[in-house]
């Protein structure tokens, strides 16, 4: 029996309708069963229609019994509805199999979603822009989702960057196009050698959605976890200034490990001075104990993994080669 | 004898030093004793100075027996150091008589000595953009910082906007230029009506930096207050996603009153079909039950007012008039 993909749209309005017709057309050939939501492609204002709209969205999705709900977009529209969330539904939704799949503005609702009921959702691929990109999807993408669509998906694994020296350089540079500046340039960790965290909560996504949930009800509160962040067009001050918060707040000191995975479209300015996002994961580490690690394949970039939001998971350091594991073998 | 005005550089670093120069200048001219900190034109990548540097010179600021410490500029700093900050010493300082004046990124220390002390401080003026500005200080912004120096200052008051019909419109405009724009397009109240709140603490500043505060321990936890924001560069969907952290947090419910100072500098697009900053103050009113006014004079704008971030002041809306009084009048 072809496997069921169910793509809705809870966050901003579908502009980019080529995409999400080859997105469609991608996954029927890759021999699923696509079934699109009535309002998927629905317009109010910036919104994928208005909140009660993309409510009920929310809620076919749930009860659609697909294998896969897939997100059209992200882009924002999830905080505003966050109250109004029928979570114990998704929530059976979750437990009877159906994976919620998104990310971006989608972490809102991933996070919510923890909190109230701890179930499980996946942080990945949006149906327009990976699935459906112009160039055809990412290799590493697909074969991430076609693993979690067939139920085989047991861990993810990536090749930590080379350790450098951190001396802040105050060298004016000006404007530099900073993508895939963490993997490219940061140094990795600071603290070096093989490194373990057994059976603990994989969380995190979006950077400004994880912070605007700070001090309400939707941010799950994780002990002992595993906090994976990313995201797009934030430069690094206002990365800084986010950390900060769940710093001050007393998230990170709960977390045995950080994963920085990509923070791209930002652009450094010469005011910057040597102040780069490699200096922003040095000043972190300098203030946890946790262990912060960078260049984990995910974000807003075609190349992102697919990673259990909610799940309990082992992570392995060894050498240079990270590995985040889920499946029965660990 | 001269009123004594001490300039210190808490956050970013002064790059507009002429701005600097001409301000000292001017508070020369306007007959104030005028000094200056060692380290106010310190640079360390973006920062006026390491943290270590910018700690010591709020410090070296609350022991000057100043009677105004100002702020040379905003920009990003003081979140990192706000663990680091001897609130008594500020306090006791304000308590001696000198008034921290600043805005912006200064809001982080406002609101983290209001939370930690209950001490006032003054959201106003910067050196170098306000006093400094290359074609003279704005005279409201000058008229309020003289009767703040003199010990005169008493209340201060705008014409709020005319009501308008907030029906969105969904016309596609393109990429408006939207400076001032709650304070020219914005309906004002929906409620309308002559209104007043009586001896409520008045508390505020930059969004971006209230919100980046929401569960820490500096965010100040005012019942029944008056709230005030302003920001700049922050989309309207930022705003709505930052004052829906206020919201889920349950900030808001304990305001009486939610007051607009100036949003500017950011872009429209098309992609916003009629979302604008008018949708998302509309979109509060219907969440909050405290009055929600527009058009305060207070922002990243030279026309600013000067308000007591933690004093207990009146609010009187009379017709389009309102008036926050902190004065011994009301």
């Amino acid at each position: 029996m072809k496997k069921h993909i169910y793509i809705y749209s809870p966050s901003s309005a579908v502009r980019d309708k080529s995409g999400f017709k080859r997105g469609v057309v991608r996954l029927k050939s890759m021999g699923y069963e696509v079934e699109v939501d009535p309002d998927a492609l629905a317009v109010h204002q910036r919104f994928a229609g208005t909140d009660e709209t993309r409510l009920a969205a929310i809620h076919r999705a749930a009860a659609s019994g697909a294998d896969i709900a897939l997100i059209s977009r992200g882009g924002y529209g999830l905080s505003r509805i966050l109250g109004a969330i029928n979570y114990k539904a998704v929530s059976k939704a979750a437990a009877g199999g159906t994976r919620f799949v998104g990310f971006s503005d989608f972490t809102a609702l991933q996070l919510a979603l923890l909190a109230k009921t701890g179930a499980t959702s996946w942080a990945g691929p949006a149906l327009a822009e990976d699935l459906g990109a112009e160039d055809g999807p990412d290799d590493i993408m697909q074969a991430c989702f076609e693993d979690l669509v067939s139920g085989q998906a047991e861990g993810t694994g990536w090749r930590l960057p080379k350790i450098r020296a951190m001396t802040p350089t105050d060298n004016g540079k000006t404007s530099v196009d900073a993508s895939f500046s963490i993997a490219k340039t940061a140094a990795a960790t600071r603290r070096t050698g093989d490194f373990q965290v057994k059976n603990a909560t994989l969380w995190g996504g979006s950077l400004a959605m994880l912070s605007s949930l700070v001090g309400t009800p939707y941010l799950p509160a994780v002990k002992g976890g595993i906090l994976f962040l990313e995201d797009v067009a934030e430069h690094p001050y206002r990365v800084e200034r986010m950390l900060t918060q769940l710093l001050h707040a007393g998230v990170l000191a709960q977390q045995k490990a950080i994963i920085f995975g990509q923070f791209t479209h930002y652009k450094l300015q010469p005011h910057d001075k040597g102040f780069k996002m490699s200096s922003v994961v040095e000043w972190l580490q300098q203030r946890v104990k946790a262990r912060v690690l960078t260049g984990l394949p995910f974000g807003h970039v075609p190349t992102k993994v697919l990673l259990p939001v909610g799940a309990t998971v082992s992570l392995v350091v060894e050498e240079r080669d990270a590995f985040v594991l889920w499946g029965h073998q660990h």
